[in-house]
């Protein structure tokens, strides 16, 4: 499986210099602004080369070794260069086209075709129907239509620690571009498409035991072996979020004509989740907004959270949250409000703590430390309004404090929502943008940490 | 009650020249960088001027008539300002000064001399523990802490049509920041505090006759008079939105140490919502995000949605939200069908329609009209992809298409979020940030014109 995300050669079928050539625009990539550096034969009727990459007219006419087909040609002629690969021993490929299972009995036919060639010389294959690979970390990408500003604004930057398995070409530029101003990156993107045969438990698999990969979001249509994708995700240690369509009859018919998938039972694949320890997500954007409190923060062992503001009506709309989402508001002994009373004027040494105007830095960091070295505290919600230098100074440090005591913090800062998300990715730290969405990302720390209990046999956290 | 955001004379109690004076920078934003153009006292023990405000050692020494008096003094002090302002003739007083009913027996003490002084002289009183109004409209604003930069970005642009009753200083500063990209502005802001007088339903009486104010949007921490605000909410034509902590046991009592109110049962609140036809928000920022559904299209009239997309994976997403959400998705006669058939080559011609690459803008106008003018339609979820231009430029011609047939539309934009939020601005449309958003603007339509019709006696729609 990682020679799809690491190839050194790679023939991509259907790329011609004809206007519109969405083959081009994937040669191109990978040989003009792609850092990736392997070589690229480019396969169609006139032999011609492509940006660069030696043409060549049949997929058994180039000369060298390929790791990897792409094939972007219409649906009518990729049985036949499916052929072509096998003959040549290439053992990958990518069918990015339309056309086959989701458009009807013709392309159900040639869907045939392919499968009885794949079977007959043990080939892998990723989608029809898809966007294939991205791989931040070497900058490989077979996706087409990729402009060169997009590239170097994906690709261009660092890449991070987070995975997708994607079922719709149109959510990966969303979970893209989510990333440009995030604490934490995409590392590896792959768009499944109609999973002829790679399907989200294959490549489940691959990530749990891929190094740079930390956590893993998905976006599903449907799940095709519904048995195996349970018991590849019940194996998993890594956190496991997904977001799937379909939870209404009227999503799923609208989904099936889209990858042609089978409707699955919105209930059962609830609970299937549930077994697996995976974390259903309820929109798009939690999976990217929420793998940073898997990366940036201890796990949540446990409920009781302790809330911090010094923007009074934040406490009361925290505690709601928390309360809503199934946590609780953690109760401070005695010993714990001795030592908030000692730091500074505070409005309320109860939880929620709630801290007036204060200049000193070292005030904020005496308060975190009092917090969350409390027995009774499990993790922190904090929302600190930083109308002062100091302020931000101080959050810097919360990191460090949330190491000491193995404890997270999520992080929400009211107003100046465009500064405050540049400072995120400045000081490493994993700051929300909602108060919504820093009790969501503690309620799904939460949920994994229970999870993997459960998995390895230990008794269940209270 | 308009005088309060109309005076033409205001003496601001407690503004001096010592530093960090907080009065200091009322008068500076009045005086020195508001369009309003009013006079401006400054009241303090030296009688000194401040930032060019005439200074009065007391409120009797002013020689002309002061229409409003803004007290910012320590709360030991209040008592005897409210006093002078009554011996004065002052009638309308806002109180920004903290320290009364929030902050124990002693400040409840003096919040009783305040209330008999005004019960007395038949003062009208703002606060105590608030930031008092603004008033996009003439630049009028007794808000405290303002710099000159957040002054003009915030008032220096057009008003807006959208009033807010608010009773924490720190939610105003995230909704006047939430507007600077958005289509519909605040019209005018007022933070009621503590409410020993004035309260939620005056305000939403005089918003309800405030010929600016089309929306009204209120953040409260509780409710005073639940009958008032109930019978005041009945008789209300505007749309008005609420959000309200304290849903939960626990975020009640965190709001009670912050603006002294009595947690009120959210269950018997949310009834009396049901029955004043009050729409409960579900996060601050529907607060800001959803008002410009009223403002900038017609009201849903019938549950029947109908989806576009040429991003073919938001047909599940957006079918599955509307399900959730209490709302249908329309099921097309053969006719619509077949006029969605003879624009173009659809990928699908139920609903969710679902186009492919089109380069004609008349394409996109020539759909959304055979949509929109359907008997079985009420309204459009239109999620576009702006890849090419004439995507947008179709996009602008969308409202008109609504009007023609008084039918709403919520619009989407997957990706390039920071220039689509830019578009919105500049064509006047009611773009939302998420498909969850979009939904949930089509919902709070259908729920204000049912509630409409039931107070007008009107049979329901089905």
């Amino acid at each position: 499986m990682d020679t799809f995300f690491n190839p050194r050669s790679v023939a991509v079928i259907g790329a011609s210099n004809s206007p519109f050539n969405l083959g081009a625009t994937i040669c191109r990539c990978m040989n003009e602004y792609s850092k990736w550096d392997g070589t690229v034969y480019a396969v169609n009727r006139k032999g011609e080369d492509v940006f660069g990459c030696k043409g060549c007219r049949a997929v058994t006419d180039i000369e060298g070794d390929v790791d990897l087909a792409v094939i972007i040609t219409p649906a009518g002629v990729v049985p036949d260069f499916v052929e072509q690969c096998a003959a040549k021993g290439i053992r990958r490929i990518i069918i990015e086209s339309s056309g086959f299972s989701e458009g009807g009995e013709e392309g159900r036919a040639l869907q045939r075709r392919i499968d009885e060639t794949a079977r007959e010389h043990g080939l892998r294959i990723m989608g029809p129907n898809c966007l294939g690979v991205l791989n931040a970390a070497n900058g490989f990408s077979c996706f087409y239509g990729v402009q060169p500003d997009n590239h170097h604004e994906f690709l261009g930057s660092e890449s991070g620690s987070v995975s997708f398995i994607i079922q719709s070409g149109g959510i990966v530029v969303i979970v893209l571009e989510s990333f440009l101003m995030d604490v934490v990156k995409a590392n590896k993107i792959v768009s499944i498409g109609n999973k002829s045969d790679i399907d989200e438990a294959d490549m489940l698999k691959y990530f749990e035991q891929d190094d740079s990969t930390q956590v893993v979001a998905m976006y599903l249509e449907n799940i095709k072996q519904g048995r195996k994708f349970i018991e590849t995700a019940r194996k998993m240690k890594k956190p496991v979020l997904v977001f799937k369509v379909g939870r209404t009859s009227e999503g799923a018919r609208a989904a099936m004509s889209h990858t042609a998938g089978m409707a699955n039972n919105d209930a059962v694949f609830d609970m299937a989740c549930r077994q697996a320890g995976v974390i259903r997500v309820n929109a798009i954007s939690e999976l990217h907004s929420l793998p940073k409190m898997f990366t940036h923060m201890p796990p949540l062992k446990g409920r009781r959270i302790a809330v911090f503001t010094n923007s009074g009506a934040f406490g009361g709309i925290t505690a709601d949250l928390i309360v809503e989402s199934g946590l609780e508001m953690a109760v401070f002994p005695e010993e714990t409000k001795e030592r908030l009373r000692s730091t500074a004027k505070l409005f309320n040494v109860s939880n929620p703590v709630d801290l007036g105007p204060t200049l000193g830095k070292q005030t904020f960091i005496d308060i975190w430390d009092a917090i969350l070295s409390s027995d009774t505290v499990d993790g922190l919600l904090a929302v600190p309004n930083v109308w002062m230098k100091v302020v931000v100074e101080a959050i810097c440090e919360l990191g460090e404090i949330c190491k000491k005591y193995d404890k997270p913090a999520a992080i929400y800062i009211p107003n100046a929502i465009e500064r405050i998300l540049a400072i995120r990715t400045e000081f490493n730290l994993p700051v929300f943008e909602s108060p919504e969405e820093a009790t969501r990302a503690l309620t799904v720390s939460y949920e994994h940490y229970r999870a993997l209990g459960k998995k390895a046999g230990e008794p269940l956290p209270v």
